[in-house]
């Protein structure tokens, strides 16, 4: 399979949108799908804080937290930085709909879930974070709880990962798409890959393994 | 269960996008999944045409045509009215990245397949069908091959169903949502339910069944 640069995960977002014809509703809902049901297959249903970024890794968590809790999961949103832009309005909306409840203290919400999905930056993230996500990481890092990440673990480099492990690392990773490079520094227990909706010859390209049956998501590792 | 007429249908659809804020982007897909889901828990993957209609029911089958290419089955469609609208071009645009043919005679494309999926018409359907569909739902009634149907037999009344046995029985109906009130009359073999957007709230209204895991189907007879 092929690890993906960031400059190569760009360009392939394009292509699924402009080439191909996709709507972000529609690669981000199978995204989102794709996570939950990640998360379905190596956890218990049981209460799980998801940390949303400002943009599409954000959007992805939105999705799948009403999946998660579609599948019986207790989900409720950490989300510090809520941007006005209609698409993210309307995801929170269905969250809403799906009585899934905003906190606002980070840690405590931590101490009494029993798992973090860390959907805050994604693979166009660059350089350092700033405030208040600086701190959401720091956070993460001192936690002992599973954490689950979306595409990227937050903070690290798509490219070079975490190094200096000034990061945290997930105990989950959903590559989305397809993995990226800093993939392959993932030391934890379960790696998937989610979003079925590459089609045959952007698959083949890139290495993509075969779907299992009606499966949204693979486990590769 | 509850099962629709054609207003509570629409009031419902109307809810989901403007009280809950799901795009219609977002439901088709969801939808579409949902119907390939149907199909491949009961027939093999093999040959399968879908007949396209111009609306959102349509739509549905675009979306779930793209994920039977996943699951394995060899997809055509014949769709002879297709309406300019974005949404439409993008979904077929999507079909022709999966490398899925249109075909142009009917007749001879059921003959060499399998299954034949009927994405003609869905509940906003009245009165009777106008050509070409009034012969193309005579020639899904003079066929022996398996129909399965997209939320509504075509060609049926969305309440009072087929009285006079005019149009066509399908082996499969795929109620999306909800039934509608015709799937009461439905004889065939297999009965789902898929959709499975609809908030816990609206869900109890209509005493919607609980989804299995996290399957995006249920069968309901």
């Amino acid at each position: 399979m092929f690890y993906l640069g960031q400059k190569a995960a760009q360009a392939i977002d394009v292509d699924l949108m402009s080439k191909y014809g996709y709507s972000i509703d529609q690669l981000m809902e199978l995204a989102g799908l794709s996570v939950a049901e990640s998360i379905a297959a190596e956890y218990q249903a049981g209460r799980v804080l998801l940390c949303i970024g400002p943009g599409n890794n954000g959007g992805d968590g939105l999705v799948a937290a009403r999946h998660l809790v579609q599948y019986g999961f207790h989900a409720s949103l950490f989300y510090p930085v809520q941007p006005s832009k209609d698409l993210y309005k309307a995801l929170l909306r269905q969250c809403e709909a799906f009585k899934i409840p905003l906190v606002q203290d980070l840690k405590t919400s931590i101490d009494s879930s029993d798992l973090i999905v860390d959907a805050l930056f994604g693979f166009s993230f660059k350089g350092s974070p700033r405030a208040p996500f600086d701190k959401v990481i720091e956070t993460l890092r001192n936690t002992n709880k599973p954490i689950a990440s979306v595409d990227i673990p937050s903070g690290w480099d798509v490219e070079t990962g975490d190094p200096q492990s000034a990061g945290f690392c997930p105990d989950m990773l959903v590559s989305l798409t397809a993995p990226k490079q800093c993939a392959s520094g993932f030391k934890g227990r379960f790696h998937y890959l989610g979003g079925r909706f590459v089609p045959p010859e952007m698959a083949s390209t890139l290495g993509i393994p075969e779907y299992p049956g009606t499966s949204n998501c693979i486990r590769l590792a």
